[in-house]
């Protein structure tokens, strides 16, 4: 299937599958959004300001193969819903960062990702999520993890950035102020899901078979290639009519975790960065690697100081957390309103909005 | 007072106040310990392995005037002993990360400084220590946060680095993992000290008293000065004989604190980097800036991407966090063997070995 095809196939799935009400009037919007105007050069100005927005629903084993069409429809659906939701905020001239937060919301509430309600379970049969947010303009951050009860990570990491003079709040602790914030706790239980419980059901049986075959005295290593279910973590970047970044991210982590077990989510440099005078940057895959890589400063860096475009940048991060041995993607918007999406995974759950104002949803590499 | 006269000064003090056993034989080593050698141009090679050790104590409002003789003396020993720690682990032909987690192992159990034994309490009267390391050789890198029964937070770091395939763990998780690997835990009262104690209660009257007065309805304003006792984060930073570069820090946090609440010092990137190909970096200060910042990466970027001295890629970093408000200081040494130290405070307990493999103590700014 050609892109334009996948394309407008989306646009009826997605029309069938999702309010009209949410959807319809910023889909068919008879104004371009944007054109892409670079501002470093500043000769050319679109009278539209330009707005840019994307997401990701998580990178992986995701191949066509094996994704029934429901299945797939699903997911467009879901990431359509979620990208609207942000791009209509950017669009009526609001900021990046509550484009971002509405939409990882809407994510984390779905129970297709791996964030919010579709967290994967730890070891424990527990859910522990790790989010964090950044404002490219003033450069503030705010970032929870190790949380069992907050419905939105994304909105309790905002209120950490905007309502306290912390950035990052772990556990307990972190949940504490959310109460003291008015933030209302969920029970465990609202993080149960049927899929997620199995999942860690098969990964427990396979680990006990494991342990009962002869041991072999190898030394400890990274997990190469998470199973698919592993992955879904949820971000979006956004550059605002203000020409503002933002970008932020949200996660379960990964099946069957142990030990307070915490990935690159959380971590502002690695999982999530934002500065207007480079780039946004969420990523998702094998977050020890991207923490290593410090992944999403790394990527800003190679922009500021030597002069990278934002895809060969892209590509290049990607590609150090390879040669390191881990699995993963990422989405970027830079302050010109570039944007890519590099991954080294056979697929990443995607969306970004056209020049026409219109969405484009992926899910494969090819 | 001259540089020269100082260390003299120091050398007596030291000599009178720690074990010779542990020291003298380091200390009057009579070959030169390193000549510094630019393994970058190649060409000029020493007949010693060029090896570089430094540590600081936290940058903080230390004022001259405020500090009495004895006090002083306390530290430089305390210093000077952590330092030769390293290096004497260091000329041997050890590898960094043992002289990184020897010497820090030794702060930690100082109650001079604010990591481990000194750890700051928390607003709940309780102590949450924080901590990582980095191995500039593989990217490989641990770190923990939020732990009460750890006695030396940067070797359970290292067992994460090394015995788990996790780069972070937090809290009772993190504890969890420190059992299984046979690390014994320590009672929370052992963390106790008097002047940790008497501070937090000053703090907390002090916050009564704000409480009590008129509410001004101001901005939440970040701590742009934090009183001298709440620094105290200790790191080292280590080029081995190998050319291996190893960087660790650990920390208390900030006295008073709440909510979880998690500095730099367990952010890769932030308050810890190494990397063979640039350098290795620990961080003390203002944690929030410091991880806005994404200081020790963006220290290691800027020599490898824009081609900055160490010196001035440290000076940099460091004057970017104090134009977002915040104060501090790192430690920074190259593969080349070059070592700069950078703080916007008035002063850091730092430390390092000079060319004649003598240790250098300073305290103050000038």
């Amino acid at each position: 299937m050609t892109k334009d095809k996948s394309r407008r196939k989306f646009l009826r799935d997605a029309l069938g599958g999702v309010s009209a009400v949410a959807l319809g009037a910023q889909l068919y919007s008879s104004v371009p959004a944007q054109n892409k105007v670079s501002r470093s050069h500043g000769t050319v100005r679109s009278a539209e300001p330009s707005i840019r927005f994307a997401i990701h629903g998580g990178a992986g084993t995701i191949l066509r193969n094996q994704m029934s069409a429901a299945r797939e429809k699903e997911y467009r659906d879901a990431l359509t819903q979620a990208l609207m939701i942000g791009y209509g905020i950017l669009k009526k001239g609001g900021p990046g960062l509550d484009a971002v937060e509405a939409t990882i919301r809407f994510m984390e509430d779905s129970p297709l990702f791996n964030a919010g309600k579709g967290a994967v379970f730890t070891s424990a049969g527990t859910n522990e999520l790790d989010s964090s947010i950044m404002d490219g303009k003033t450069l503030k951050a705010g970032a929870v993890a190790g949380l069992k009860h907050i419905k939105n990570p994304i909105s309790l990491a905002r209120l950490v950035m905007e309502k306290s003079k912390h950035v990052m709040m772990v556990s307990d602790g972190a949940e504490a102020f959310a109460k003291e914030q008015g933030v209302e706790l969920v029970p465990a239980s609202y993080f149960y899901t049927e899929d997620r419980w199995k999942a860690l059901q098969r990964e427990k049986a396979a680990e006990e078979e494991k342990n009962k075959a002869p041991k072999e005295k190898k030394p400890l290593k990274a997990h190469a290639s998470l199973p698919e279910h592993e992955y879904g973590t949820v971000g979006a970047v956004a550059l605002d009519q203000g020409g503002n970044i933002a970008a932020g991210t949200s996660t379960g982590g990964i099946s069957n975790k142990k030990w307070g077990r915490v990935g690159d989510s959380p971590i502002i440099g690695a999982g999530t960065y934002a500065n207007n005078r480079t780039c946004g940057v969420s990523a998702t895959g094998d977050g020890e690697y991207f923490i290593r890589s410090v992944v999403a400063h790394d990527l800003s860096a190679l922009l500021e100081y030597k002069g990278l475009s934002l895809k060969e940048a892209a590509d290049v991060v990607i590609e150090k957390v390879d040669k390191l041995g881990g699995k993963g993607g990422l989405i970027t918007i830079d302050k010109d309103g570039h944007l890519a999406m590099s991954f080294s995974t056979s697929g990443m759950y995607r969306g970004h909005v056209g020049a026409d104002g219109q969405p484009i949803i992926e899910i494969y590499k090819d």
